[in-house]
């Protein structure tokens, strides 16, 4: 199943993407939230899906999306997880996974608006893989993670190099402004992935190819980093866990490149579908 | 106002605290949560108690306390935010606030135990006043900030020193362990407190005096920590601001001393109430 949520910001309802369309389930009377994932939501709602298909509308495809799940309890990034990344920010290649969160206030539909920030010098873009988690982890194996997930995401990881690197400190002050953090378009079940750590991801900035990874570059791959990261805290239902980035950011190159208003950025992931933010400046 | 959620774990119901006990507050119809503040909930439920208040259940006093507030959309700290405590552990004075993040996963009531993590060898104690936003807070001044916060609590801000500082980047993975954030008593709003800005916190172990502060020697106090936090992301009501520890926790010994199974930790601050953990083995 591909899962999605449209509509205005904050009244988004639920869906799903098939072949034919996107098909508006609020029918179902749940949405993808942590109680949803925590309660069998998926195989209650593909089973639901399955005898109702016919009564759901058909959502115009032009219409708003916002992220596929609702807020979660946290959205927990790995740093520096593909080696090429590291070395174009001059960092070490990591012995164990870097761990930063971002503020889920930032989360946003995939194709809002980037909002630079007021005082941003250094607006920067990151897409990344996104895992959801599916149900509650805590201290689970790397050989049992995958059980533990729901789906994954396209997700771009904005990123203030300012605010991150010159103000002192953790990098959760650069990670965590209003809308840099556009999830989706939808949220793919992890049957519908045939090899999570073998997708191409890529973006660019106005038609110009700055990314292009996979994710079988990974220093840490995702069943690794789920069982990791429930060593250190409970992986609730619904949390994100945003796996890093490749090669190819703004940070990376000489001269340093940042964005701007009017910006176009567009990013994908095989099989995650594609998103498009605009920047804008702060109003 | 003093606000107590009182009740099994995840069963919790809202109560407020008079000179005269506990009191049952569920017939007001609203937990304590993000909707509550933002929506003048303080306000509403201090009319509706004065006119209530004599409907309203005592509470046993040995009835056991969750956080006082429901989990909130972040636990932000501010890290060596005390000169003592920048010293004791060998860092420099910060020119600007520390920021990161805690697991709002970690959350648990005042008294409940402090399980130690598996593999955890350097579990310590961080007395904290924590500030609780009262309304969504961006780009807010500093000599505005106070009207966006709705009280004040007692934290116990538990820090893996290991996980925090040994794993590799970022202080999270040391801060976010299930239970290392007792919150509460209480929480006091803001009319409660006359300076928050001049309160004595204090900590023992096993009933020695480990830290003994107070808040006037904040590096950074309450309104400019709001005003600058503001600055990189949206505060949500029923956020939870950790203001840092002043000196006097294991890390900072010589030799250090850590947290083991049986130790009894206590701590208070003026005005926002006492708590008291026991540590625990994982199980």
């Amino acid at each position: 199943m591909k899962l999605i949520r449209f509509g205005l910001p904050g009244q988004e309802k639920p869906g799903v993407v098939t072949a034919a369309g996107m098909f508006d389930v609020s029918a179902f009377g749940e949405d993808f939230g942590e109680q949803f994932f925590e309660n069998n939501g998926l195989a209650r709602l593909s089973e639901w899906y399955a005898a109702h298909a016919g009564e759901c509308p058909q959502v115009p495809a032009d219409t708003r999306l916002g992220s596929p799940i609702l807020r979660p309890s946290k959205i927990i990034c790995i740093g520096l997880n593909y080696a090429d990344h590291a070395r174009e920010t001059n960092a070490a290649i990591p012995a164990e996974p870097i761990v930063f969160f971002k503020s889920t206030s930032a989360l946003v539909g995939p194709n809002d608006d980037l909002v630079i920030p007021r005082n941003s010098v250094k607006t920067d873009w990151e897409v990344e893989l996104a895992v959801v988690i599916g149900k509650k982890a805590s201290y689970v194996e790397e050989k049992d993670a995958l059980d533990y997930v729901a789906g994954y995401c396209l997700h771009n990881d904005y990123s203030e190099r300012a605010f991150q690197i010159e103000r002192g400190g953790q990098w959760v002050k650069g990670k965590s402004c209003d809308t840099f953090a556009p999830l989706g378009p939808w949220l793919a079940t992890k049957e519908e992935i045939a090899d999570v750590n073998n997708l191409r991801l890529w973006l660019t900035v106005n038609g110009q190819k700055m990314q292009d990874g996979n994710t079988s570059n990974f220093i840490f791959n995702v069943p690794f980093v789920v069982a990791y990261l429930s060593q250190f805290m409970t992986l609730l239902p619904g949390d994100v866990i945003s796996t890093g980035t490749p090669a190819g950011v703004g940070l990376g190159m000489n001269p340093q490149v940042y964005l701007k208003a009017g910006d176009v950025i567009e990013l994908g992931i095989d099989g995650l579908g594609t998103s498009k933010q605009t920047a804008v400046a702060y109003k």
